[in-house]
């Protein structure tokens, strides 16, 4: 049986810093599933080199899992996956003006041949994000697996208490 | 290094067995990967109780991917992913009047803390669940990383011919 | 002719306790109309057991109407209506990015088999839901088709009010 | 304990006879549960007397739960319900330009005071519609709710087929 | 040649005293032309009577144009349009949730035979209704005709004006 | 009180030769009433000239509604509207691949300062189109007023008559 | 004054062999112009490095515009001209399931840095590309500019003998 | 080979001055490229007779691209477009009720024969819209390709500055 020990496993890759605000509800869920990440700024459009060799490099890297977040004409995701067979999860970035339809489309629309595992619009999504990295992951490395086991637990006794509180709110 | 033999690693899962035009395409990928996979019918609505314990017993059955086929307001994914650790790839289904907006937004606006890889509507997005569950079971099974580059150095390859044949109409 | 007395009757669900701000509509609804409810926080994805015995045990407990709110790819109404013959009104909660045209597709686009009776997006709708279960219920409790129809005498009332007041603002 | 015998329960109104082939399925539902039904054409537009008395009538003629199909800027379900506390349940006829989506905003997103519990668009919601009139009806009449539990062992069967069917195809 | 004198020519009906703030817009309109009108709050669904009232007397009151402003399902001109040959304007006023597009559809969708002259979402709309009933009285009282060529030249001065101004920006 | 006799009273201009056949629609409403109009083919982009001397020249000509079909970015009515102050009728010709919400939006979303009395998509928006001129036109010449009321008699008939034959079906 | 003699201006790419029906009509316009061309097959996802190559030699072979074509999450455009300056137009190909919404979307939608000239969706816009490409080397070669003027008299031409044609159905 | 000088070469129209917030970052671009502008307020449909004459004269007086911001039924690019062989770049404008959805489709939905250079809506299509102009007019004017290919410099160096920030937030 594998153990990942410390290494870095999930590269997350975003447009611009300004997606940071979203794309750490992503690392919260790496971190609640003791996975080692490294999060880089890369552009499809503005530095596409630089994305390309990220993408390139993954497999080399030791990197099994990537993460792209990114809004608009989202194409960051579907650039990553076209050079690498690592998993590329998506998280489209609400948008100012169309909400994040227009992130969400361009990023779940991809041809066959190419995929991306893409999540929901905005935070949930990048919560997600790394929650499915860590399930991808999980199937090598059996700690993981403890770990969301330990999430969705706790996740449920949430549920319970916001029941709770909620029966109270009407006595 | 694991192998993963001839051990069962997929389950496709689809609402209807009207959904089995779109979701051929998603065996197809795995056939041309090596990958070994079953195929059950089971609603989320008419059959919960079907659904909720095939994902029950994914782990325990030795399945490290779902693939779950969906359309309208498409509740199959999250319903199995709500049951399992195991990832969970969901291809929105087509829908008569509303084109298949409605089965993605169903299926890829998942709360944070239950994730969904969701792929595009349709075909591509069968053919893609297939290609991402390869992915997936990669990172574990080498052999599988070496059919995923055999099959995009042919998509290339289709590419190029496609490319010839177009200068030719040209002539 | 049956009477309610002060019986339990009406489960409103709702997927998370943030909810809570549009589904107390469908509380006063209920209380205008003298109707018995109770409320639970149970998520189709988070805590899918919890909504799954809460709808299968609906009957037995007497519950005779559901009222389920959810957002985004919002489950909770079809989950808990393919669990039970109860009827399961949806009140589709406003989705930070799309505006709840996700969370309504997810709820109302059912496939034939399982109904789900899908009010507006947001507070109407939940005020709504409270109306239609008290419709529902009338049918069988004729004192709460004179609630109904006391309700709707005020509101006339209250266009007429309004009416008299516009018609100030223009002298 | 209540018995329907043969009274006439259901009003099945549309706005056009062009609407019958999608209705019908309204009909086939609520024939397996042995309720028995009228249809009228009357037209929220065209013929809105006719609409309004059909409503005011509904109480003192015994219908206990009206089904309105209309496509387009779908007034009719609203209209109805707008004159009776009888529930009325909207089915949204798919329009030969958007699809129906028309038809299901212009129906759901009724203002808070007149609910309208709407179905999916086209077939699929017409099949419902009879549902939830049933299961609305079973509330009052429990050899209803027999017969709908016997509809619903029968889709779980149809299911068990289907996924016997489609596991022969693989071999 | 016809005088309106100050006869009472156009009434705005709007569904509830929240929609005055955008409707406002079309009293400045009528206004600008000298056209007397007058203001009704009336809901197509709270108070169907006083609606259906209000268009079946429009043409014995001497009405020639009514404006009616609504959200969410719209009824209201379509309802008021199915009582009367007064030709109807329809504003569709924003709504919470989907931005008014929801209150458009159910306006202009209507079927044929019941014309609905419908305007943009909100503030233009409104404003542009009170300009399109100055149109369509220009027809009959040809002072009007004057006064929309005036707000013509007005609107065309006030272009230059803004011209003038941003090219003083540049400088 | 005036008399139209035979003289010439509607335009109706389409962008191309191809919108013929949703926009004879039109012409069938207008013949019902008894109005005479004529037909142009003239283009807002293809022949924008041909466009703007048609508007400008309208009230020389005697005409007093315009109605104008046009499809995709639809701009012939706000081009016409923009250059006469006869009120202009848009109907939004179905687009081939966004089946008509482009249209809509395109010609219903005019700015303040110049309305287009919009109509629904397709063949219903033109037939209304008619009768709403017909509306419009009814204000000066009553004897329009006598046809609408017939026309509207007619479709009055036309609905009971479809609903004799519905409940013949049931039998 | 420049003369473009036999030159290769203008590169035509498309995703798939399946874009040619609607690309063709790209071909037409630049022949219409006397405005030589190539085409190419080049995929963003299937082919990156092919699509990149093609780009970034795009200057030094002499290509003066880039013309792109592409469907569903439609990158080609977007990858093009991240690796060029010359100007490149992109056509958004029909999608099967949204009509090209999802193909316009994702290819206008474009960050703040690398522009897509972007057309309308399928056949229109593909006639329109080629127009955009002469009308942008028009600004270089005056021979262009007169092509272009004979062609919109054409054009203008074209719709007079449509006017002529329609007015003959009338009698 | 062409100089520019300091000749003015690009003329950018807004349809109001309330455009000015957005369009200013096309005036942005242009500077940093080198290119002389100048600003004008023209309407479509305000002031018709302006645009129109602003196309017309747009070859005359020397300008070689034109970039046109509108919103809602935004015409005024197309309107250009017609009157002139010159490249017209539109700019959509954010609406307040539908998110600049409109503005799109009635700027890049042009029918074959007129085309419009469609950026993405608001703010980075203004910016875009600036350097689609400079890619345009460096066909002609080398200079300008030296100053795209800096600005394209200074982007990718903006990227990797980001990249640093961002790898300092994680230590």
């Amino acid at each position: 049986m594998k153990k990942q020990g410390n290494r870095l496993l999930v590269g997350i890759v975003m447009g611009s810093d300004s997606d940071l605000e979203v794309m750490r509800e992503a690392t919260l869920s790496l971190e609640a599933c003791g996975i080692t990440y490294e999060m880089t700024v890369a552009s499809a459009h503005r530095s596409p080199e630089k994305a390309r060799k990220y993408a390139e490099s993954a497999v080399a890297r030791g990197l099994e899992v990537i993460i792209a977040g990114a809004g608009g004409a989202a194409h960051l995701a579907g650039v990553l996956a076209s050079q690498t067979v690592v998993p590329v999860i998506g998280v489209p970035i609400p948008s100012t003006s169309l909400g994040g339809l227009d992130s969400l489309l361009s990023m779940v629309q991809m041809p066959g041949g190419i995929p991306v595992a893409t999540m929901a619009i905005g935070r949930p999504g990048a919560k997600n994000a790394g929650l499915m990295a860590a399930q991808m992951l999980s199937l090598k490395y059996p700690e993981i697996r403890d770990k969301l086991r330990q999430y969705r637990d706790k996740m449920r006794g949430d549920v319970e208490k916001k029941d709770e509180a909620i029966k109270k709110v009407r006595k």
